[in-house]
């Protein structure tokens, strides 16, 4: 049992390590060669740029300004200054939301660490039940938690009522947050300027046609079944992705899934004899020529900048030999050559480009299609279009850049099989996970690489390999294993058939949620695997579990302390630091950078990873509401780190991240209800705790409890959750009356039809059309000016690529934001 | 044990009255007397009238034509001769898809029969496994059953792959059946001639505006949301139902709610401490003077109907007295009088109709709303209004008939909380419905009587009494109970506060399904009460449940034969007979009956009964799908149940039955989902059975079972559920065309004006309107040469009440088809 003592030295080790990565920030951070480091954020805006000062040539790199250095925590109260209707404009609402989750749990656990402090410590300490106790040595935090309580007590109505103070508050709040962050989705949503997603819909399964082609199919269907109101459509080429999921599976997977396919014995042969059935349906054209192309072309234009910009500096035009690297062959003029380079390939790419385009079997059978007003795009989404409701899926079009293309030709029934498949994977990866990893380990051991790899011998016979082996070899193939999970569920989401990065990750998300639940908070409560557990649970009466889980719960306080300041103090301080990314830019930008573009593309700003990040929090909210009622001595340190990650992610919100997509908070249902789920099992844990302590006049009010929380969950989800999934249509109709009083001239036609393109063929299309594109980007952008400006465009209804070249090209990169697929 | 000779003396028992019940029938029903009994529904829809035979007066009442009786099970192919189309038109879908469930029945059945008795039937029988035991006595049924087979043999692989095999072919013909019934559906609605509720969707909670009425509220929000596409709307008045949830609970269910309410401990204090805030929505306004001055009125015309009958038959003025009961008095001639008092009532009635409607409060915050088209009704119903969705609430309107007026006004929240109450409610009402039962039993035996009245004392010590009191007081207590669930069940839906009899209907037949699940599968495989079940449940491992069913499972096949033969075979052909109808037909024609509309209203056709027939035949499948495997003599009898249900049920529909509304076979997917639910039962129970025989080997091969079965429910729910709930906008739209083709200048806003309107002001306007009901009871039925003889009002957009009286008054009856609310 550990001490009042040894939780000091642990946290004094925390604290320390957490400050030492904190003073490492303040430092690094003021340097200027780090700038684009700790300051990605508003570069991409391009509201910050290099700083070139004058003097010194070192002040370019360091910071010589003692004064500078005074306040090292300063960015702390600057992280919380930005007001949240101005971070919402900065960086999304997404981000803003996600910051609501850490302030909620200090909202939720600051009055209950209050409450509990005042009136059970007091309960619990005074209780003599561990003094009799002779086996269990008892440690000082036990006797602030209920096992000092005799059994019998009058002492635990105490309790119970506090379950009951703490399940209204938690309510009481969660409600109020449903209530908040709904009404921060829709006035976002309503306030928010014009943008494609508002006027399209993902039609998904479009019925093969024999007449007609997938295009002119949908333009039919929309004008026969909403007449007036079709404006136009995208169909997909997914031709780049050929056979691509297993394609994906096989090349960003083949070190974790080897060891996972292991346990995925059922799943695999079904795949393999569903192979044919399962993507029949999916279109063989391979563009990748295309997308090689465009590589190509990419590469060679950087290497023009950069010699373009080297003939400026030394007013000398550069020349370059044109066989391998550069290393010999005819020297030729290096400007000239790479000009007349990139026009090969871009005539090549155009004639590419047209190959697949015109070939039908490239084209998917989905399309985004776009209406003349929100209202119908509303309505269309909302509705079934035909008979069979596995055909002309309609849903919200995504955000263009959080398009999931690959995914959007999977037919209706194929989704359903992957559906199964991965629910019996998910199964068996998460109590089996152990298996395989066993496996491994024994490889890795000395007698394993004896008995596998005997000519290694020599070799791990060295005491200091042979010790590393022995002590570290083991926990690096688990690490390893972790570091990879939210990869492997990644990529099981993908498989799934999701069709939007967004949806992608919650799936992920409430996934590795479970993991944690099973293999973290169950694994460390319980003894043995997880499927060890499964197997005892299986064979165990249903009253019997919270029985076994109650009775451990106080005993592993100590541990979740330590836990708690491990992972939520020190690995939060760490994030601030970003060494990773500090690292990489700097051997980037030594080794690989020439021109600017190199420097922008070195940055690795990284974004919040709902997938791994939003998991992690909740399982502090599953431990705060587990210990609150039971051993309060936990939520202080619950209450630090929701503290400490609100500060460190505001700031990394503010001036790190690049958000990959917006969409608009949808996660918060999936929030909300993993922090009823915490909450009911807080108080199942507690009914099987008090019914060991038998307290039984006292433990069937807590029965109320779970049912009251349910059907609280239900409540909230039938009168919140619609606002995450559907658009009402008063906002809709609002929305267009307002834009047909302001903006009667509109040119939607040509705002949209661009909006949503492959990425493929965007990037080869970017130099030829970037007039196109700037215009479409202008709409984005400005399109107040843009409407003054483009009178003499408004009755062209769909402008030519090569008709808009008047206007004066812009920068390429303005546009970045919709075309980056991440 | 049972032996097979047992069975065969039940068999005799039950075949025999089952003769017996048919060939009552086969006399009764050839007797002109009868006639509206056994055919009522050929009078309902006028195309039978009394048999009036010129010649002698006794052929009027008694058949004596010999021949008539020859064919005495004639009946049984006439009722299999109306083709399917036919008898859509003649009964509805519902109907016609409910006689499906039984062809299911079969269909699933023969086969799997079949197979059984091929493969398994031998395989028991040649084993040996019952002759070795020595405390069991083994029937013969047991012989042919899995009991019979050895422990750890190898032939409890032939039991698996049957039930791999009963599994696909169940799924393959559910499968099937699901499509047919949905395309039947969409067919039905695609196909069937203009009804108001394909143009109009019901809109509830409807927020309070302190401007504007709840008319020009509703008029307002939809001539803005949907423009141009906004037709008109009816908005109810409930005043009618003052309270009336309590109200009608109490009224109605007095008895039977004395004993529920015993459990309802929780509940019943919550409902009144929230009384205010469940209730506040409603309103009070109190319409029952109307309700009383209606039904006072219908009274005096149906005197004046049999005054002027009298008049024709003996050409005498008929007089009266005026005072009580006609026994003294003034002398007036009684034809006047009537006619004179009637024209007061109708004034009485006209005043108070416009007082109800005039008092804002009297109007419910639920309105139908009727649109232009049914593209944009079914759009309207399938999409989300404004931004809080618990407001303005859309969905397709039920059938004017099929509308439960009495609780469209409750409020979300207050849904929200009554179905808390009824979840919490039905669970203690399946599980501890004894112990109120037990205490009423106490009450009713002879020491109870004693105690509680010693005045009966010199009452029940006479033998005869006392005999009776003992012997079948106990069980009489048990089947008023039983007799009165469903009623209990509809009461508690009703409190759930659905909005259509037919999802009342529903909700009702899936509470009574669980209840005998529990009660009568559960009840009677296992020992002891359903509380104790629960008790033991509980307090086993989980993996032990599907083990204590299976050991008992083989044992109750016999009991379970017998009562297949006495619930299913006996009590089906009692049906037939209808006694009950017959009784009181003949009662209160030869007491009440004294004009033509008087024996109309005598006739009590009855229904179907969706929520009492449907959990019965689930019953029979839950048992032959879980004896299939188990004990396949279970089978022939249940294919003759099901056989024999489907004639008897297709003669009463085609004769018999009135249709109370039309749903369309919405609940099909109810009834699949329990079909799938009893196999997945089915499968569990298996597995429990052959982990007990040791087949331990085999076993886990049927894991894969329920989770593919699980995977099937999943896969047809979104496959074709959504053909149950929306409305394709597909066919929407091809109606729509068709429509505008065919009838140009349809007035329909004539034909929807008072389509929805409340039956008590429907009532009220009988007379005075009969000119307008009829114009819209004429489009209803024959729209096609209405639209011709109305072409002057072709551009009236909204005749007038008075306007319209030019056209002739038919009879009042016509239109009762959609007043009637049952």
């Amino acid at each position: 049992m550990t001490t009042l003592g040894d939780i000091g030295v642990a946290a004094a080790i925390n604290i320390g390590s957490a400050f030492l990565f904190f003073l490492a920030f303040a430092i690094l951070r003021l340097q200027p060669f780090n700038d684009r480091v700790y300051f990605p954020k508003w570069y991409l805006k391009g509201l910050r740029t290099d700083p070139v000062h004058g003097g010194v040539f070192v002040r370019k790199f360091v910071n010589l300004d003692w004064r500078a250095y005074l306040g090292f925590l300063n960015w702390m109260p600057e992280a919380l200054r930005m007001p949240e209707p101005e971070l919402i404009d900065h960086a999304g609402l997404d981000s803003v939301v996600y910051l609501r989750i850490y302030l909620l749990g200090l909202k939720i656990f600051v009055p209950i660490a209050f409450l509990a402090w005042i009136v059970l410590v007091p309960v619990n300490w005074t209780s003599t039940g561990l003094e009799g106790a002779k086996n269990i040595t008892s440690s000082d935090i036990d006797k602030l938690s209920v096992s000092n309580v005799h059994s019998r007590s009058e002492r635990f109505w105490g309790h119970i009522v506090m379950a009951y103070a703490f399940t209204f508050w938690v309510c009481y709040i969660l409600l109020k947050e449903y209530e908040k962050v709904a009404s921060m989705r829709l006035e976002f949503l309503a306030t928010e300027k014009r943008r494609p997603d508002q006027f399209t819909v993902l039609v998904r399964n479009i019925p093969p046609d024999p007449d007609e082609s997938v295009s002119e199919l949908v333009e039919h269907f929309f004008m026969v079944n909403h007449p007036g109101h079709y404006l136009t459509h995208q169909v997909g080429f997914p031709g780049y992705f050929k056979n691509d999921n297993f394609y994906c599976c096989f090349k960003y997977a083949v070190s974790p899934l080897a060891t996972v396919s292991i346990f995925m014995f059922l799943p695999v042969p079904l795949l393999i004899v569903n192979n044919n059935f399962l993507f029949s349906d999916e279109v063989i054209y391979d563009a990748n020529t295309l997308a090689k192309l465009v590589k190509k072309k990419k590469k060679l234009q950087n290497w023009l900048v950069y010699y373009r910009n080297k003939l400026e500096r030394t007013s000398k035009r550069p020349e370059m030999k044109t066989g391998f690297l550069g290393l010999w062959g005819k020297k030729v003029d290096a400007i000239d050559y790479h000009t007349t380079e990139i026009d090969k390939l871009s005539e090549e790419i155009a004639s590419e480009r047209k190959k697949v385009t015109d070939d039908p079997k490239s084209v998917m059978p989905a399309a985004f299609v776009s209406f003349k007003t929100r209202w119908v795009a509303a309505v269309c989404a909302q509705t079934q279009q035909t008979r069979n409701p596995t055909l002309w899926l309609t849903e919200w079009a995504p955000e263009p850049r959080d398009v999931y293309w690959r995914n959007l030709p999977i037919p209706y029934f194929s989704l359903s099989v992957r559906r199964l498949i991965m629910a019996v994977a998910f199964f068996f990866l998460t109590f089996f996970f152990m298996i395989p990893i066993a496996f491994v380990q024994t490889l890795a051991s000395i007698e394993g690489i004896e008995r596998t790899a005997p000519w290694l011998n020599p070799l791990v016979t060295v005491p200091f390999i042979k010790s590393f082996i022995q002590g570290f070899l083991p926990g690096i193939v688990l690490k390893l294993f972790l570091i990879f999970l939210p990869t492997i569920l990644m990529i099981m989401s993908k498989f799934e058939g999701f069709g939007s990065i967004s949806s992608l990750e919650r799936r992920s998300a409430s996934r590795y949620y479970l993991f944690n639940f099973v293999n973290i908070f169950l694994g460390n409560v319980l003894t043995g695997s997880a499927f060890q557990q499964l197997n005892s649970f299986v064979h165990q009466p249903a009253n019997q579990y919270p029985i076994t889980i109650g009775t451990a719960i106080p005993l592993k306080a100590t541990f979740f302390i330590t836990y708690i300041m491990v992972d939520g103090w020190a690995s939060i301080a760490a994030e601030v630091l970003m060494l990773k990314p500090l690292i990489f830019y700097h051997l980037k930008n030594f080794f690989l950078v020439k021109t600017e573009k190199d420097r922008e593309e070195a940055m690795d700003p990284g974004s919040i990873g709902f997938n791994t990040g939003e998991p992690r929090i909740q399982l502090y909210f599953l431990l705060g509401l587990v210990y609150a009622a039971v051993t309060p001595a936990v939520l202080p340190f619950i209450i630090i780190f929701f503290g400490l990650a609100y500060v460190v992610f505001r700031h990394q919100i503010i001036n790190v991240y690049n958000q990959e997509y917006e969409s608009g908070a949808q996660f918060w249902p999936d929030v909300h209800g993993r922090i009823v789920i915490a909450l009911t099992v807080s108080q199942i844990v507690l009914m099987g705790l008090l019914t060991t302590k038998k307290a039984a006049s006292s433990t069937p009010f807590l029965i109320v409890l779970p049912i009251l929380t349910i059907w609280f969950y239900r409540y909230c989800k039938g009168r919140f959750e619609p606002a995450f999934v559907k658009f009402p249509l008063q906002e809709a109709m609002m929305k267009d009356t307002l834009e047909k009083a302001t903006e009667p001239h509109l040119n939607l036609k040509g705002y949209l039809h661009n909006a949503y393109i492959h990425p493929v063929f965007k990037d080869s299309m970017d130099d030829e059309d970037d007039d196109d594109d700037t215009f479409s980007n202008n709409w984005d952008t400005e399109s107040m000016t843009v409407r003054t400006k483009r009178h003499s465009q408004r009755h062209t209804p769909l402008p030519s690529r090569i008709s808009g070249t008047s206007s004066p090209p812009q920068s390429p990169f303005a546009g970045d934001g919709l075309q980056n697929e991440p």
